[in-house]
């Protein structure tokens, strides 16, 4: 069973990158798909969270990086991939996924969402929090892995 | 007994025009009053907005399409409507509108909120939804009325 | 416009009280119905519960106090009523209310239910609560009528 | 990918049959797990809740119905199993079935829990509302199969 | 400051030990209260109950561990203590924890219930779950202290 | 003991000035910290904020007005506070907090957040609401100080 694990990715956080460790023992073959949505503001380009994405999940043979553009109902068909994955934080915007979950099935009948509960360890981690924190300075290294770190900081330095 | 279902139409979808359709089953008259407000961004002119509710409630003899800015406690004054309604979606925003039916309440005693909840085949309907969809070339038809379909269409041409 | 305000009002609370007194300005009649359901465990009996209820609203000349058995959507038929009327707390059981509005309405499609906010003085206001601080021993006069904390005292001694 | 349904399925819903068809499109073998819990009180014996879900599964080759007792990430190992399905509705237990969730990965830390979305004409439906409904009398034909609304009627009859 | 901790402590789990340690360090003295409610079932006594808590805080100086019956907001007062704390569960009783901070308030315009927030890894743990488990045979030993692992382990061979 | 109330106050309500007045009674020294940040946009500066503040709670010996900016729990360090107090409203961004409070006892292990109730009148109150209501030309005297309501006034007129 393949499925397609969606998401901004701005940057990869720890709590990604347990759930694309427990996609990837549970199913045949993991395709994370970086939304590519210029009309959206992002810290790094695309190619930036792509590349972060291959580096730390290198070591999951299952596991490939891509990215899509417009409607991922569509970009699921042409993936021949009926299945989404989408972690939920136990302190989380519930209510939007069901959202998405129920207008992706109205737009695709065939396509199903899969929700995968955080780690404890992760439950109110996100991208923006991670991006907030190493704006204002401070330390990110419990929250994503070793190269996001360093790019946020460089990414700081620019932008003084 | 006269209510106003205020909202900001940008645009109307079939939830919408399930609850007015509702609402004129129950009440004498509903004034269904489109928020002008210039300082939020929005797809479609007051205009555009006010021309596809009328053209697709045009069967309810008992429904009004109105325009209003400012406050809507001093809208419902002017108007002599003691009562408004808004629709409460399954998957919603119901925090922001009990916040909203209090203060209304504070700012006028005399306005009573009411809360319909969505038809359950629209409980994940927004007009946000909507525009995203659309904007992303997907297939609106059965999220709006026609005449709002091809509207989205001719925004998204314009747009390129 | 005729409206039912159903419940189990054991006992009535001000809540319930303000909900009703609010009702009785927007409708032209409200029946504030009971729900008599033997196997469910009460406090107080239906002719009490019935009591209370028409002793604090005997100045409301639209209000009637009224008691069902069976189901709430065919006791609204019996009664030519389309329109129910729930209060809603901010701190509340949102939830339950939701999941009651979507099934009578898939049990009677003419059946409405209108929510109403509970004026924020009561927003932590409950038939439950109530009783448990009074078997307690603590003070409820500032959350019930007088004829109601007075029942509660001696209902409390009774269980003595 | 096999995957165990637990529940306890006192009786089976549409809303169950729909997760249940959904899982069997998705996954190579669906095992419906009915808990037998001796010491909760339910309305139909464990034969029958199995017979019910065979009888209205028999089409679908690739569903088992079974039974459990004890700890379900004990059940799962037995089954050699590491994948549990549990459908979410958008008017619902969100938060039980989170803590359940990492409970059950807590215990056996193989075990997924991977959540559904309900189809949104099931949103509200669950087993207790419907024995609600029927116990008072009402029309559960759009709830759940024939051979479980004239179980329930039985039920009833019996209770007389 | 003084602050008082009360519950059910049916029994005490790591979570609440959690808290306790931190209120420690936060405050000049903690009351562990433990609620004494004989209409209410509990698994273990009040002097069990105490003497959990008493074994596993030894080392805590300024905690105490008591007992209270009828209304927190009179014990409050008893003890010259005009602070309660709460823990919060990200996955919990939110509503329910409100509505108790706006009756004792009510009740006691003096008393304060500030509310702490679970650690991650005990955002899911509750004692009835913990009872749940230690009844169906599960391994408690990751939620409890020792003492009370080996309790619930006793219990269930009484019941046996 | 001393506590760090921290926020954006832009501009204080008095929903903010009954937590601060409730926390001088609960807390030996009280530091109300407003958050100064150049890339988030406010209707006042950080000056008009703090001098709000410091005429609004002169009466309060034990409250100290200041600005910070970078991280919070940076700033909880450098003022030897261990405690910082947050408000709840009950109909609130119950989450966010959460996912603050979590997030910064990650940054800094000895920082405990402690939550505090809104009062009943105040449940819905918040900056934005105030800002809003205040540029529709609505009487926001029940919401704010008064001065906070003359320089609300005074900040519409000069964006005409």
């Amino acid at each position: 069973m393949n499925v397609v694990y969606p998401g901004s990715f701005d940057p990869v956080t720890n709590g990604h990158l347990d759930i694309i460790e427990r996609c990837s023992k549970q199913f045949e073959q993991v395709i994370v798909a970086v939304l590519n949505n210029p009309s959206k503001k992002s810290v790094f380009t695309i190619e930036e969270k792509m590349g972060f994405l291959k580096e730390t999940t290198s070591h999951l043979k299952n596991v490939e990086i891509d990215s899509f553009s417009g409607l991922l109902s569509e970009y699921a068909v042409e993936k021949k991939c009926t299945t989404m994955v989408r972690g939920l934080r136990a302190v989380s915007d519930y209510e939007y996924e069901m959202q998405m979950a129920l207008v992706n099935k109205k737009l695709n009948s065939d396509l199903e969402t899969l929700f995968m509960v955080s780690s404890t360890e992760f439950v109110y981690l996100s991208s923006s929090i991670v991006k907030e924190i190493s704006m204002l300075g401070g330390d990110v290294r419990c929250f994503v892995p070793p190269i996001v770190e360093k790019a946020l900081k460089d990414k700081n330095k620019e932008g003084k």
